[in-house]
Parts: C-alpha cells; sequence; structure tokens
C-alpha cells in the first residue's frame, strides 16, 4: 500500500497540502448505522486548530469540515466518508525562501532530493502539522465508533513541556481536567509553569518539545495481532506519522528497562468484581503484542517545534554553500499543546481498525428502522 | 494483511512455535541475482543463538537453517525464499503448568483469551523469543541486499544493561568490538560490568532488560514514504514485533524533549567532500519521516525478561483464583545481547523494503551470464 | 486493504454516492513531475458522461472534474492526488420506490441485508454506474503517465451490441474511429446497425449488453508479478469492478478452449527489426502472467444495462411478498458505448501500477529545473 | 503485497518450485479451534496429483503432504499453517533446452527477461501447474472452514473437453458424479466420450482445452465488498492465477451479452419456504459484488496444454535466431481434469476470506474444553 494510507479494516487516506485548496480524508470500512455529522468531527478539530490561545499559533482557520460522501439520512453507510476542510487563511509568500534554503529540523531537504524540486514547498505542503487535521477527522469516527460499539475511551493529556513535567497518571484526573488549560495538562498549577515557559520560548524566538501520554479504557482482553501487528506495533506505527513525534513508549518504557523483573512484571489477581487484573500495570496493559485488560498506557515524545525565529544555519542547494535562514511564517512554540486530539484520534484509529480486523465491531451497528 | 506478515514489496511471513516441528520464514520480493547460501542466513543466526555464553539461556539448539526454496544455483531468482530451522531441544512437559497459571509479564493470558485455548502454550509457542530466529532469517537476506546494491551497513550493540549504560556512540568502534564480548557492548570495561550483574540477576532468580542503539550508514537521501511509511513508523512497527520491547526513540528522543529548538535542531553545512550534512544528528538521521543522508539512529527498550525463577503470583483460569506460579523452563536472564542480530536484521528489513519500494534496488542484480 | 482500494504502488480510492454531494477519487503514489491538468482528466470524462447521444441516457450531467490535491505549478509533486466531480442533476424521489422493493439485476437486494438499510439507495448509491467516473479520473492520469514515460497506449472499443458484433481486430483502425461513432465501434457500418438495436431496445422498454474490446501496445517483456499478481488476475480485478461485468477473456480465451495446443500455442519468430515475437497472439500478450511484448488484449463482456422500463416482478421487503415494479430514473439502453473509457482506464491503472512495482517509471519524471 | 500472497484476514502465501526441494505454502489468519490434519489437505491433493489416470501425465509424485506448524492438539491455534510437499520425481536434465529455447505457450521467455536468466527454469519452475498444489493445501483448510463454520459448500466440475460440452447444470447431480470419472463431468457418457478425445490428443502428441464450471452453495446474503473487492474481482483474481487459465465468466457470462436486460434479469419471488430467491440465475448469484443467496456460478476456461510433443518453432535467445524444438518432460495432455480441486480451492479460499473479513466466521472456533 502507498505511504498515505493507514490501516487494515478500517483505512484512513490523507490528501491535500498545508497551503493548496483543501486538506481532507478518505475513511474506507466504517460499519453502517453509526450515527454521525460534521458537528462529532468539528468538536475534535476545534481542539486542534491554530490560533485557539496565547500559546499557539496565531494564524486564524477555521477548519470548518464538509463531509462529502458516506452518509445518509445522519447515519454512516459502509460507504467511503470523506471530509476536507477549505484552506482559508494561507500566506504562501514567505516561503520562496525555503525553496532553495532547507530549515533546520524540517522536511525541506530530504523531500527537494526525493521529489526533484517538484513538491510543494508552501507551508511545509504534505509534511505541514496542518496535515494533522486530516487524522483528526478520521480519528474522531474512530472515537465515536469505540464508544458507541464497545464502551472504549481514549484520552490524552500533557506530563511534560520542556524540562517541567507532571507524572501523577490518573484517568478520572486527566479526563476532568486536561482542557481546562492552554497546555491541556491535568494538573492546573503546573499546566501554568508549562505555559510560562512556552511564552518565554516564544518571546526569545524559540520553541519547546514535550511528552503526551495517553490512555485507553474499557478495552476486551486479547486486541492486537501477532507478530508483527502487535499493538505496540501498529499504534507506534501511527503515532510516528504525527511530525515531531520521535520517541514512544508503552507502561514503564524506558525507565521500565533499569528494573529487575521481579519489579518490572505485573502480577496478576483477582479484583472486588471477580475480574482478572494486574496489581500494577507496568505493560502499560499490552502482553506480547496484546490488550490484557488493564488500561492502554502510551507516552509519546515531541522534539520542540522546529520553525523558531531565530537565525539559524543552512545550505543553498543552487549554489552549494552556507547561508544562514529567518524561518518565515507563523507558528507554534510548541505543538504538543495542540497535538492532543490528534494522539487520542490516531490511537482511536488503530483501536477501531484492531477492533474490526478481530470482528467485535458488527458491520451493521444499529437496528433503526428505515 | 495478517499480523504474521511484515513488508510492502520484500514481505517476510513468519511461522512456527518454539516446540512445534520448526520455525521459518518466506521472503518474498528478494530480487533475482543477489548470491545467496545458507551460510550468509546461518552467520547472523548463530549471533542470536542460545546456549552461546554464560549469560545466555543453557537450552543447547544448533539452529541450523535449511533453505527450501528461491536460491537457484547460488543465486536468488525473485521466487519466495523459504528457510526452517527443525526445532530439537523442546521439554515440554514444564509448560503443563502455565496452560491455566498464566506467568506474569507473558503473553500467557491474552493469548489464552484470544484463542479460546487452542493456542500452542509450550515454550510460548508464538510468543516465544525464538520466534525472532524467522525475523533473523529475512533480515540477514536483506542485510547483503543492501550492502550489495546499495552499500548501506546497519549495526546494532547494546548500550544499558540494567542501572548501567555506556553512552559515547561511535559507529566505527561499535562496529569493530560490539561482538568482542559477550553482552555485545562496544566498550569493554562497561561490557564487563553489564556481564557481571546480568550473572547477579541470574543467581538471585531476577532478570533485568536493556538498550539497544542501532546505526545505520551509507543512506541515500528521502528514504521513507510520507505520511504513515515515514521511515520512524515503518521501522517502529518493525522493531516492537521483537518480545519485550516497549520503548524506542530516534535520534535525540525522549531526551531531546526537553531541549530548545534553536538546541535540538540540526543546522546544516557543507562537509569537506562537498556533501550537504548536519552539524549534529539530533534527527538521528531522519526528517519528516525521510532519511537526510546522515546516519540513522534508533534506540531499543527491552523491558527485564519476564521469566524469572523467583516465586510470583498469578491466577488459576479454571477456579477464578490467585495462586502462585514458579516459571519453569531454562531462560534468558537478559535478553538484550542475544537481540542485536534481531535488531539489526528488523531495520536492515525495512530499510531494503523501502528501498525496492521506491525504485532503488533493480529487480536483477547482476548481469551474470547464464 | 478495504474494498474501495485499488492497487499496491499506485492506489486508486473512490468515494462518493451517486446521489450525494460529489464523487472522487484519490490517487496515491504517481511519481512527481508529471505534467498535468484537470483537462487531462476532463477529456476523458466527456467521452464517459451521460447525454452524448441519442444512444444514451439523457440525464445531463456536465461531470466537471476539479482537483483538489497534488498538483503544484502544473506537475505532479508524488502527494496524493484528489479529484472530485459536484453532483447535479440527482432527482431522488423516484427512488423511494425502491427502498423496499428491489429491482431485478440490481445490487439492491443484497445490499439492503449487508448494509441494515443503511445504504444510500438514491441511484443505486455506491453502486451507480456513475461510480465509474471516479475510475476514469485515476485511469487519466495513469493513461498519460504510461504514455509519457513508457510510451504505452491502450484504447478499446466496441465489438460487440446484442446480437451484432464486429471482429476484425486492428489496433491502428480501432485507434482511428472507434470515437467516430456514437457506439465507439471501429466499423462504421456495423456501428450504424449496432446503434439501431440500441434505438430499438430503448423503443421497447429494453436494455442490450455487448463486448468491448481493450489493446495496449509498447509494453515491455516481463511485466506482471506471479503468482497471484499475475497480469491477467490483477487485469481482471480491476475490470470486474465495473457494474455489468460479468465475463472476461485474454487472446484466444474461451474459443481457444476448444482448439489443440498446436493451434493455439504461439510460435516465436524473429521480426524485421530484429526482435523476439510470435507468429499469432492467442496468448493475448500474456505467458504465465507476464506481458511477452505483443500487444495485450482482453475482452470484456457486458450484461444487458438491469434498468429496463418494463415491468418486472419484484418482492417488497417488508411484507415479504410478491409484486410488480417499474425501475424509477432516466437510463442507458446499453452502458457500453460509455464504458469504454472506463476499461481503457482501469486496464492503464493496472499497468502502471505494476510498471511502477517494477521499477519501470522513476519515482521522479522529470529534470525541469525549478 | 508482492506477487506471491493472495487474500486479506486469510492470506495464502505460496513458495517452491517444480523441481526444487519442495513446494509449500503458509495461511495465515485461520481462526483458532478448527478440527484439522494432513488427512484433511491430503485428500484434496490426492485429487489433483499426477498419474492417477491414463488421461493425465504419467509423472509419479505421492504428493505427501506435511503440516510444519499452526495445529496443536489437532485444532487450529490462529497461528500460521506452514504445510509442504517435498519433491520426488523430478528428472531436469531434459530441461536443459529450454534455457534458450523458450517453449511456445509457457512462461519461459517472459521469465527469462524478468528475471535476467535466474529463474528456476526446471520442470518451468514457479510457472509450473505443480505448483497449483499449493493452493489445494490452503483451499483445503478454507473448505473444511467454511463448511464447518457456515456450511458452504463449493464443487467444480468440467463441462467441456475440446470441442465436447456438457451444459446440464445440476448442484446435486454434480456432487455426486464428478469424482465418478478420469475426467470429473457429471455426465459419464460425455465423460466417456471426452476421454476419449483427451487420448486421441496424446497420440497425436497434442493438447486439449476445456472448461470448469464450479457452484457454491450455502452462501449468506451480501458477501463481498464493493467495489474493488467485489465478489467477481477477487474470485477472478485467484482463478487467473491458475497456469492455462484465460476466460472466466459469471452466470450467464459472454451468452447473456447478447440477450436483453428483459430476458437476462432475475425477477425476484418468494420460495416455498419464505425465502427470497431469484427465478432464474443468469447473475451467477452475484449483484453489485455482492452474493445475492442463490448459488454462485463461475466458469473458467483452460486453454490447450502448452507443453506437447510435436515439434514447434521457436528462437535461440543467445544468437537470437529460429529455431526448432520439441517439448522436453513428461505432461498432461489435458490439464482441465486435475484443476478441478485447484478451482474448488481458491474459491473456497476467496468465499472463507471474504467471510472472515465480513466478520461472519468467528475469531475461536469451538468451546471445546482444554
Amino acid at each position: 500500500m502507498t505511504g498515505n494510507i493507514l490501516g487494515e479494516r478500517l483505512t484512513l487516506i490523507s490528501f491535500g497540502e498545508s497551503h493548496g485548496r483543501c486538506i481532507g480524508m478518505v475513511l474506507d470500512g466504517c460499519p453502517a448505522g453509526l450515527s454521525l455529522s460534521e458537528s462529532d468531527l468539528q468538536i475534535e478539530l476545534d481542539r486542534r486548530k491554530p490560533g485557539q490561545s496565547i500559546i499557539t499559533t496565531q494564524r486564524k482557520e477555521e477548519d470548518k469540515v464538509e463531509i462529502l460522501s458516506g452518509i445518509f439520512n445522519g447515519y454512516t453507510t459502509s460507504a467511503p466518508i470523506c471530509a476536507i476542510i477549505w484552506n482559508r487563511d494561507s500566506d504562501s509568500k514567505p516561503y520562496e525562501v525555503i525553496k532553495n534554503n532547507p530549515r533546520p529540523g524540517h522536511a525541506d531537504y530530504p523531500s527537494f532530493i526525493k521529489n526533484g524540486g517538484f513538491a510543494d514547498y508552501r507551508g511545509s505542503g504534505r509534511f505541514s502539522g496542518r496535515l494533522t487535521a486530516t487524522m483528526v477527522m478520521g480519528g474522531a469516527i474512530a472515537q465515536k465508533l469505540l464508544k458507541y460499539s464497545l464502551g472504549i475511551e481514549t484520552i490524552a493529556y500533557t506530563t511534560q513541556i520542556g524540562q517541567i513535567s507532571y507524572n501523577s497518571l490518573s484517568y478520572e484526573e486527566a479526563k476532568l481536567n486536561r482542557y481546562t488549560n492552554d497546555v491541556r495538562c491535568p494538573n492546573p498549577e503546573i499546566a501554568e509553569k508549562m505555559k510560562s515557559i512556552i511564552i518565554d520560548a516564544r518571546k526569545s524566538g524559540d520553541s519547546l518539545g514535550g511528552i503526551v501520554e495517553c490512555i485507553s479504557v474499557g478495552l476486551p482482553v486479547g486486541l492486537g495481532e501477532p507478530i508483527f501487528s502487535s499493538m505496540e506495533s501498529d499504534l507506534s506505527k501511527a503515532l510516528f506519522s504525527i511530525p515531531s513525534v520521535k520517541a514512544i513508549e508503552f507502561g514503564s518504557g524506558f525507565s521500565g528497562t533499569k528494573l529487575k523483573g521481579s519489579e518490572n512484571n505485573d502480577e496478576y489477581t483477582i479484583s472486588e468484581d471477580n475480574k482478572i487484573i494486574t496489581k500494577t500495570n507496568n505493560s502499560g496493559g499490552i502482553l506480547g503484542g496484546l490488550t490484557n485488560g488493564m488500561p492502554l498506557v502510551v507516552r509519546i515524545g515531541f522534539k520542540p517545534a522546529s520553525s523558531i525565529a531565530k537565525k539559524q544555519k543552512t545550505v543553498d542547494l543552487v549554489s552549494n554553500s552556507e547561508c544562514d535562514i529567518v524561518v518565515p511564517g507563523r507558528h507554534d512554540p510548541c505543538v504538543v499543546p495542540r497535538a492532543i486530539p490528534v494522539v487520542e484520534s490516531l490511537v482511536s484509529f488503530i483501536l477501531a481498525d484492531h477492533a474490526i480486523r478481530w470482528g467485535l465491531i458488527p458491520p451493521v451497528l444499529s437496528d433503526r428502522k428505515k
């Protein structure tokens, strides 16, 4: 399959460029009978759109979604769902400079070589963070599908910005608080500090990175496919598609590599409501690539945003000589807060795809009389 | 595609169980005209096989590979290459206990539920680390293919065991030293310490985890496919298929999330031999999912081996009650050293698949007269 | 992969419904550097659009294509190309009757059962012949790609309508004449007779079927992949996606099954320009699933159009009782003439996909300075 | 996916060469809990094996299958099932002549060009009809799976050999009689005539082709996926993988192209047991790419076997000059009778894959206590 397609039985095709006519996606394989309207997608897109707060880019994009196919009388039909957002606030002129002077940290240079100079470089083209909106469109549908059919919920939130981090993992706290502040951190006090250093970074013409944590609950035991479609394999494949993601860990992750087996193994016990659970969750809810019924926990590391106002060294591709560059455009000093719905979307998408593969979600969801 | 198949234009199918008749793989899509014999696979398998040293499992498996198809007159033919290893040293009796008492940290419980009790649980069946030999078979071919056709080389080595780590990244040093000691660490002194704590862990009935670092050099600029088949996406999908892997990072990875953009961005410059390079390599050689010509650097975190001699708490699946378990079988106190060739294999496999997808490797490799 | 996606390295995703907002497609995997504009697609779409002549449906659809992504400065960029046609002349009211009374010969009944009554039935929804326009959009690009990069040309034409057929196969004659008459038959006299019986069928409230023949020339030797992606396998998979297609044969096809091996085998010889050719072409240019350098010949059988004006017997899905139906809407008495560009499109698409898979078409097509 | 893999959620990988060490296959995606042993495969393989009667090749191959993986305690486990047949009766010496002198009708020439002379040409290598045994191995499992889980049965039989044909389609008659004679024709008298002309063809150093008809019963309404994975699309893709197949039609097929819509449409009615059925079955049980509950009928045209004893014209690839060839080896004068189980296998395989995709077959088939 080509690179712009994700999934097996639920498939997502992303298209569009940052400064082209539109960005959009096609979702194929969604079961029939799911109640769905543009507002289901819009609510998630609004959480991702630019210009939301002082710590995001001031570029204004309404990002209003239009569904072009696949819905009839308010329900999915099993036909492919195409949805698009028309691009509005594009100012491409500043990008002429990057045509031959690749920005450090961006895809400019390898894309130029790979595509022989034919790629649309305006606003980073296909490599723009803007394209994550197409992931959110598909993921919003997957999220609704999972909740409606299986009661599965997925939430993500910020646990680190730059050097400031927050570690108390609690699903309920995170669900309640994450959207109450601009950085989407469950703890309001830490959130304030995070916000403050993002503002500082912007002022100094710099940028910050951070970590997003994502938890899924309500999962059945056994979701996933050994060995090459393990839950970790397919989730990481999807999540590494997000620009700026450079690290992913499940459960105790890298810190677990320093523990002993007797410390890291999650012993089994019987819960009060007579279910088999583990006492700890160092596995992040995944054993042998299969969910074990515990919350699925994944942490995603975002590098600091590549677009910074500071002058940097680069090269001129025509003269093959060194030169300076000041990156044009209006940018996020830290992409982490706006990445929250993107992470939720892709995790939901992969879980939904696996649930369909496994036959957990029926091909028709409702017996509504027509 | 089903879960036991990896790749697009170079595909690997893994089959077999730890205590079944054999383990094996089929590699489809290998160009014709590559000189290949069983010894090309055997040399890599020997680096993975059990019983090599005091710090690995004492289970003896010769792991002698047999190629069943796809080679004619010493060359690949473009036909699928099937290779197998007959299982020899299997003692399945001790595994009766795990049928209903799942081992902490293992796939036993979710696999039991997923497969309705039909899965082959002997020696962990399909979930056994033994199956990584099938990855090595395919990867050894990919490695030779990459080196012959494009001059690409990939090496992996141990940088952390438990709490002991080694950070001086040097491709040349690692290439030279990694196989000179039992833990496959480039630094002999650190290696000695690592070995010592592995022996201690075994003595105390416990296990250790660690980190493997992998570097590929000689890569062209532009390898990879945006957006869902980014280089990070496809490498992580493959690497998370290795049992015990719970964390992956590229370049500066998680530590890079704490840097500022001006610190983490890799500025461009012109090398002495007039090539475009970056001054640093925090990107790990990947920008926008595409290789940028710098060394590709990925770090893989392995949890401590799940099989430990210490008594642990588990549950009985029949009576739904808590009980103790002492894990049977002969096991590695730390899987990291034996995972080195597995990591190299999967990274090579993905790079080769992408090189073929991109048209870099011709469908016929040699003009040898026949 | 899900059902609305076709191809491996060149992929086509079709979306939209007959009476929905639009129909469209995404083509992923097209190499960068191909000069492309909407007119390249429009010229082929115009050959397929309704209302062209007295023998097609009188429904008027301008079918004006808009490219939404993937083109920059007049060239392909390697990014996915999305193109759509907004639906205009839809009158859905007459279709209420088919909601519960399935039309004979149409997908109504199985679609109703499969999708639990949620499918968009207006104008046949996803099953409408209208969706073949999405195949033409993608195929038009493939056709241009093949001609530009490899000089491969594909033409289709009508060889049978009802009981009237025309057998003299000549690539040059067909190329010259097929679009000179309404039925797209290379022979003007036969074409006149075919047209006449189509008009008769319409008058009597009935419909006709027929056969389309398709020839590709300029093919290299060896295109195709054994065994499950043989040239016949992949072409037939694509062509059977066209509504009404019920039969496909290559070369001597069914009539060849009555010959002896000594009659049907194509003996080799050396051509005047010193090439290896076959004296006959009963294989239709394909041996062992691979092209052999001779013209590729495939014949596609279309059943008579299912929508007829005559009253027919059907059942009521609500009362589970027999009833009559008079099929609503404005329809083609024979779909064959309008299917010509659809056949050319899908054959071109598969050939282009295989050429890319095989590495015949480079990822960047032009060295135009940018 | 590469060319030697078929299917989406049930996948079949074929490997091996006619005169290599073995031929084999891996079937991935089979649900757990299906009772399965080698005899389930052997019974179908015996129907395909050479040397069965006077009208097949006199080459002797026991074709004894060995299952190498995926079965535990007599049941499938959901793990990939590998099965092989060791090659025994191979005499490769006579094939030296075809290395440079391609046999008319065979893949020799395009394979030589495609693979740069590296392909294993002995006994036709990968292009040998012998490889259809790997299709039968996988198909035998699919057949059992379909019958056990859904009650679906598929039978094929000969309806034409050379110019002699038999048309009375009756599932019951065919099921009863097809294996009572050497040509597998349901009618014993016609079978005798067919046998006689096959013997004549052999005597005259020639070969014959023919037609196989295949019927599946017990199908649910709605199996198949629009539009590119229509039932016709996926069945034809699989069936055209069989060497010698050059034509496929469903239902009334090519003869239906000559009918009027009012004649070819299948009107609906209510059956005596209150089911919705059609009065006729010109659609071959498929509407809009979906099964409609009627018997699925497909006819497959086989060209006369390419290997004939008569001297033929060919070329010498080294000297680029014309020459004669007498095809070496022991061959079937007509492959149709031995193709019957191959057709049944591939049709069953595709139906099973679609049933799994659609969620009709549960991932665990039995609740047998373990």
